[in-house]
């Protein structure tokens, strides 16, 4: 098996996209990192899309976006994984360019979802849930996160004030990232007096409904030394039942504790190695829960790490360092791509004014659902 | 890069499963699979589907069906490329155990197409062309295919009962299939007075609307010599513009071409080395195209060979041995696994009354769109 480095990175600015569509977004994105590893060329392209489908009435991205590249020919899939589908493209991508089969790959993250009707955003959405036995009783994606958070308050006894500092500090990174979406800070009052979507989820819980496309071009260690601007040391996939109330425990992520364990045992590291962590923050509520399902805080006591002097760019890990999927926004099937993009920026120093210093090490954690497909990638500097 | 053998093939009948939905019809084909190779577990599953979220309200099946089948944690993820889904998954596949990252592997194709309302199948399948600017202006799939297909008659100077004989063929092979979804010849009268869909397109040249899995279990050759079935000599992708009116010639299935070259010399053999071809008839005009590209008949020939003595069982080059995707079915995400389920049958001698004799080379090959993506692989028997 071939080590697999990253060569090149692209993005657009997460946004409201009224005048370009997916493949506008994705060759914008995908231009960038190819400026950027200095290629002309590429053997093949993985899509990360969730909703192209549901939304723009488009499947079928892989051979669109090669044809709308100037690519016409080459080998293009899409691959879906709900919110996780960004980074299981890049899954799709490792084991091309680890098998040997190809040599220089595109993974393009892209999602449209300002350009239709909300309902269809929200039923959209929806289809990450299982919609036999959870959707079908009327409930929305937002609405499944919030009995979460209800059940979480409840049984450890949380205020929801509590997870104000997760949104806080996103907006903060946010503010200094030129491709986040909301790029200004907020005040602990812009949380509590914000307006509630599902109870106890309130706008500043939550992500927003965005258009964006981002570009990861992988190659192979062996030969791309000198092009490399990090190394992936772990690519690890996992998941659990769709439906909440078939898990085990709905207050413990199984599936970001069992990914994050096969990547700690591939990159052999343990928690404390991580310089930075880019959190699938989706609501405040999954940012708690991921970082105690990933080892970084007990059960019940994730909650009590948003604090600057734990998260914060300075902190002991530093997560949603360019702004999370709170601030710098959640494009859905491009997130995880995005995700990967910021890692590679913090390993390479080029993260301006979020810079966490001497970052060596950085994990990248990608959600489908309410945690039923988890993907968590580790990367190392060069 | 290890050398990739099928071990475990399954199959539901293709068909209108009102009782049963993707999770249900999913397990079916993978219980059948792992019956068959006489295994409990697997490494990863990638499930090829195109249409379930805008028929079925349901993305994110990786997880949903691992769940469903008992092995809730492992690695699983969807892979789309319209009516090549099923072959896109296979290709994942076989990249995941070419790469040493998994050992055994489940692609499952898998579409529920008849429990939802006509239109939005009509849209959905729509989806595979370009939205911006084919669908958006009100031509449906099937009537893309017209186009080509009045095109390709007033071209050669073909008549249109011409094309008969491949819905013959399919029918008399779909009837000794016991996974068809109909299991009974036709007569070419039946043909030349079927009910016209989109003219030239009649009923008799169309695929029909259906639901249906597959699935494959893929291991490598150097640890599983013993249970190969089959082992993958060629796996290639290409790819061509969404669009027909932007394709260099619209009666050359450039990517047909382009993929059965690469396909050919990864397996070091000609078509004349071929022994039976599991081709994508959803219409018969792609029959057509798809035997020209693919270097059995010249440009403008390809209807020519719609005769017993060519594509018979006992012909010179079989196709739709087990009657295609005419009569065996086309639950589109899913046909390219049923293809090579059946070519695996045919190099195991298991094809029954349709076996073609000595056949050592099968040949599938799975199209998106109206030649957009094309994959094709070649299997060689053990």
């Amino acid at each position: 098996m071939r080590d697999v480095v990253i060569i090149g990175i692209g993005q657009t600015r997460v946004d409201e996209h009224w005048g370009r569509s997916l493949r506008h977004i994705s060759h914008d994105a995908i231009m960038d990192a190819m400026r950027d590893a200095d290629i002309e060329t590429a053997d093949a392209l993985y899509v990360g899309n969730m909703l192209s489908g549901e939304l723009s009435g488009q499947e079928h991205l892989g051979a669109l976006v090669a044809d709308f590249i100037g690519l016409r020919g080459m080998e293009a899939m899409k691959v879906e994984a709900a919110c996780a589908s960004g980074s299981a493209a890049l899954r799709v991508g490792i084991m091309a360019v680890a098998s040997g089969i190809h040599n220089v790959v595109m993974v393009c993250g892209v999602e449209k979802m300002t350009d239709a009707l909300s309902d269809d955003v929200t039923s959209g959405l929806a289809t990450a849930a299982d919609q036999e036995y959870e959707v079908s009783q009327g409930i929305s994606f937002v609405g499944l996160n919030a009995l979460l958070m209800r059940r979480y308050m409840h049984q450890f006894g949380i205020k929801h004030e509590q997870f104000a500092g997760f949104a806080v500090n996103a907006h903060r990174n946010g503010a200094n990232n030129p491709h986040a979406m909301f790029q200004s800070a907020i005040k602990p009052e812009t949380y509590l007096r914000a307006a509630m979507i599902a109870d106890p989820i309130n706008l500043m819980d939550s992500s927003p409904v965005c258009d964006g496309a981002a570009c990861l071009i992988l190659a192979p260690a062996e030969h791309y030394r000198s092009k490399a601007k990090a190394h992936i040391l772990a690519s690890a996939v996992a998941t659990d039942s769709l439906a909440i109330h078939d898990r085990r425990d709905p207050l413990t992520l199984d599936a970001v504790a069992l990914s994050s364990q096969k990547a700690y045992a591939q990159a052999r590291i343990t928690p404390a190695d991580v310089d930075l962590f880019e959190l699938h923050d989706a609501f405040t509520i999954m940012a708690a829960l991921s970082l105690e399902a990933a080892g970084f805080a007990p059960r019940g006591r994730g909650v009590h790490l948003a604090l600057d002097e734990e998260i914060g760019i300075g902190g002991r890990l530093p997560i949603s360092t360019m702004g999370g999927l709170k601030a710098r926004g959640h494009p859905v099937g491009a997130t995880g791509v995005y995700q990967v993009v910021e890692v590679v920026n913090q390993l390479t120093g080029a993260a301006g004014k979020n810079q966490v210093a001497g970052a060596r090490i950085g994990m990248a954690q990608n959600i489908g659902g309410s945690g039923a497909t988890v993907i968590t990638h580790i990367l190392g500097g060069v």
